[in-house]
Parts: structure tokens; sequence; C-alpha cells
């Protein structure tokens, strides 16, 4: 059993805190904020909080869990606590920016990103077993340390993950399509309605479903795209493309095609989602 | 309590059984399979199932459920069986092309659309309180009974849904923009995948959720196509102008407004569900 510490405790560094306590370690946790703290004292997601970064000097691992663009600054900072053995991991969803970077200045530095989220963001909205079952991606650069990655690898484990290994550029490109470009292909839908207001009364699962992830934190979809321009901007050619065949079909009412479209958008599902 | 006639027992017809049912009213079924019929009856969707229609002779209301285009042949058929002051209600989604023809050759059709699915479909795929807390779209016209829009009202309310009443053409224009659109966005997302079987294992619960419908049943994404095609495509056109939007913020790094589009997506889904 370890002693982890979280920086960041919203829905992620809420949730891993729930699991990781429930698997017996030790978690310490950090919040700019002092009613944060205290809710996640209350919640259970930690067993001491401050709102000071010197907690977490005895940890054997620590999980930076802030917006995107506070993984740099708050890595910074935890050099001047840390014992320069100390694991230290990410939970940011871009990979690119942030690997190289992070592990030329703490050499036992691991790139994570947990994929799993809920329409709600913030300690309230920390959940038992959010990771179950879903991908859990490290992203070790050549001068990664075997042994660090093998303390994260173990945790992941703990958390009933999908462990997926790839380098950071890889899975840059990859979260671009299953998740950055869901995100604003899901904000557009929700832009897209005329009159919002009457149009609610009819909107079902289907909506609910499609339109969770453009309903989200603003500042994590702002994060993504500025961090990973090029693969969104790809990936998003990819999609228009794919969105007018199918539009062409309906206009030409080429029925044969849209039914073999449909047909294969739900082959490839069964292949996401067995 | 009602005697309740089900024609098409997959998911939609299979859930109205189950609630039915456990509201307290006898429910009859008719399927073309012998093996849906034998199977309706083992899951307690319906008290009794047949493939022959007069097993509903003595129906007080029936309920098609078939697809789209078995809606008004099974009407006609329904008309031989069915004593003339049956009500007849659909669960078709698109309503146009259907209320008119049908209130015309029995008066006492009503025209409905429950808001409720999964990715699966089939009997096998039947839920208790599928419809609970969602639309259940009536869409009366000036021809339609008092009475018999009265008597769908009452089953609606037992199933726990929300009530929406509007016209034929207002349904499918509303529809359009929160269902039928989002099933072609939702398959694009899919078919704009590069290589499915290795992006499969960074997928998690955004994508999960985002390509749910799109990975539906195609007979049902193209017969939504076909009989509601102009709107559809309207909604289609409402779609890519703020995806346009959004990608030509993103190729600019007009940062500010992206995050201001964001923020305005957010907005629009809290009003959609709170």
């Amino acid at each position: 059993m370890a002693v982890i510490g979280l920086v960041g405790l919203g829905l992620i560094g809420g949730s891993l805190g729930l699991d990781f306590r429930s698997s017996g370690h030790r978690v310490l946790g950090v919040s700019q904020k002092q009613s944060t703290c205290e809710q996640a004292l209350l919640k259970g997601v930690v067993d001491k909080a401050s709102q000071d970064l010197a907690l977490l000097k005895d940890c054997e691992v620590v999980f930076i869990c802030t917006p995107i663009p506070l993984v740099l600054p708050t890595l910074k900072k935890l050099q001047a606590v840390l014992h320069p053995h100390t694991v230290i991991t990410d939970v940011a969803s871009v990979k690119g920016p942030i690997v190289e970077m992070a592990t030329a200045q703490w050499p036992q530095f691991v790139g994570g990103h947990p994929m799993a989220g809920t329409a709600h963001q913030g300690i309230e909205a920390a959940l038992v077993s959010l990771f179950h079952q879903r991908p859990y991606i490290l992203t070790p650069i050549a001068s990664t340390h075997a042994k660090a990655l093998d303390t994260i690898t173990h945790l992941v484990s703990d958390l009933g993950s999908r462990l997926v290994v790839c380098s950071p550029e890889v899975h840059d490109q990859m979260v671009a399509q299953v998740s950055h470009l869901p995100v604003m292909v899901s904000a557009a839908l929700l832009l897209s309605v005329v009159d919002p207001a009457n149009v609610q009364q009819f909107a079902g699962s289907g909506f609910q479903d499609t339109t969770r992830v453009g309903g989200g934190n603003p500042d994590l979809g702002l994060a993504m795209a500025q961090n990973n321009r090029t693969a969104l901007l790809e990936s998003l050619k990819q999609f228009r493309a794919a969105l007018d065949h199918l539009e062409e079909q309906i206009h030409e009412q080429d029925w044969n095609s849209l039914h073999a479209q449909l047909e294969a958008s739900r082959h490839i599902r069964t292949g996401f989602f067995p």
C-alpha cells in the first residue's frame, strides 16, 4: 500500500481518491480552496487535505489532477517539496505538450490519461469506480524510468481500468478522434438548436447522450483545442467528409447507400463497444 | 384497467408491455415471429402472445410498434379485426407521413412517439421504466377524437413519461433537431474514425455516449431520413453552420470566441437537462 498525493480535487482527482482509499492506500489531497478540502474529507475522498503542497512531502506517488494549463506550473512547485524518488503522474487529456517537458524537469514523471468523465465537474461529482473498465492511457517516452512506469501501472490496475500504453504523439492523435472531436461535434449539436427553450421538451435519451460532452466544462474543451489543435483539425476534416457523404445520400435519396453507411457505422460501434 | 394490444414486440413494444402490465393492465402481443411471442411470454412482457392479429379483437387500445414503413399497412390489417371504437396509436419517430392518413382510415387514431431508446433492439432489449421521465409526444390533428386522445394520455401517465402535445409538423421539425440529426452526426463520428481496430482501445465513456444512436438500427436511421428528409436536411444545415464556426475559431486560434461558444453550449445543455 502506498501513500498517494492528489493535487486538484475535482471530478478526476476526487474519483481517484475514492478508489485508491478503498484499495487500502493512504490518500493526501491538496486543493486551492479550503471548502474543497473540507468537502473532500467529508466525502471520504482523502485521509488528509490541505491548501499547502507541503502536505505531500512524504508521498510515494503524486497525481497532478489540475486543469491542463496548470500541470507544468504545479510540477514546478512540487519539485521544491518532494523527495526526488517520488513518482509524479498527471491526468491531462493531451500528452504531447506535457510529457517531454515534465520528464526533463522530473525524471520520475510518467504521463497518464484516465478516459472517463460525467456531465458534471468538481468534487461534488466525484464517483466510485469512475475508471472501472475504462481506458487508462500511459505515455512513456525513451527517458521514462521503467520503475516509475511500473508503479503507476500497478495503481491503474487497482482502479480496474484497461491499461493502454503508447507514445504521447499516438495518444494525441487517437484521443483527437475519440474525445476531442466528439466534444466539438457535441457542442455544435447544442449550438445548432433553433429555439432551445421550445425544443427541450422534445429531447430524449438520444440527445442527452450525444450532447453530454459538448455541455461539459468550457475550460477543458478550450484546453483540448489549444493543446491538440493540429490533430483535432485533422479529425474535424475526416468527420466533415463522413457527414458530407451521409448528407449527400439523404439529399439524393440514395437510400441503398445510406443504409449501407448506417450498417457500417453500427458495425464499427460494435467493434468499439461489443 | 384496460386490455391493451401491442403489434410488434421489439425494444419499444416490449418495454411498453412490461410497464403496462406492472400498472395492472392486461397486455396482448402480436409478433410475426413465433420465437418472439415465446420470449415475450417468458419475459413477462405480455399476458398472451400470438402471430395472429385476431388475438387483439377485444382490445380497448392497440399500440402499433412496428418499424415505420409497416405502420400504415398494419393499421389496414387491424381494421378487419378490431371494433370501431378501439383506440389505435403508433410509436413511430415521424408523424407527418402517418397521422393524416391513419386518422382518415381510422377515426380513433392518435399519433404518438415515446422518445427513449438504448443501443440495443429486439425483445431481448426490452426494459422496465424505459419511458420514465422521457418525453412522450402525442400529435393530435383537427379530426382527432378528444376521447381517444384522453385514453392515450392516461396510458402515457402510467408510464411516468413527460407528456408533450403538438402537431405532426411541429413534431417532425423538433425531432429532426434532437433525434434524427444526432443519429446522422453520431454515425459520422463512427465513420470518420481512421483505423477503428486500433483506435478502439482509446475510447472512453465520452465516445460511447456520443456514438450510441449512430450505432443503432440502420433500418430505423434510414426510415427517419426517408420520412423526415426536409426537416433533417434543414437541421444538417444548421449543424454545419455551428460546426464551421467552431472549426474556424480553432483554426484561427480565436480562443476567446471558442471559449464563449463552449460556454454557450454548456448553458444550452443545462436548459435541456438541468
